[in-house]
């Protein structure tokens, strides 16, 4: 089985406060990029894996969000695989 | 003109050292899951912008990454566009 890609978006819940996005915005603001109207940062973590399927690299990184890379509590998280 | 919402994805470059990557490589490995076998960890900005052309939203993106957002001695950054 072939060497899988996976990218994993982690960002805050809707309504959750982003002080970090909060800076950027303002800071773009004052830059003169006055076209932003929001701003949200989020994380994004690149896996590697192998001799997985991609059903199963699904789950098994469900698994890894819960437990290590994510705050299910305020944060959301979406699977990507690249080919 | 509508609103546009773009995803700018900020990654270190090949070859730069991201000990956060390695730290989270290494508890995923304590975890059990032996089958990563690389993590790298970037920053993801989502921006809502309005009254831009796509075209013009990406030269103006690009400038903020290169002024503000990513450090391009060190990282590259993708702009992506949701509808």
């Amino acid at each position: 089985m072939k060497e899988l890609k996976a990218k994993v978006e982690i960002k805050f819940k809707p309504g959750v406060l982003d002080p970090q996005g909060k800076a950027i915005l303002s800071a773009l603001h004052n830059l003169g990029y006055g076209e932003v109207e929001d701003a949200r940062v989020g994380k994004l973590i690149e896996l590697k894996l192998k001799d997985k399927s991609k059903e199963e690299a699904t789950r098994r990184i469900e698994e890894m969000c819960k437990k290590l890379l994510a705050n299910p509590v305020i944060e959301d998280f979406i699977i990507r695989f690249e080919e």
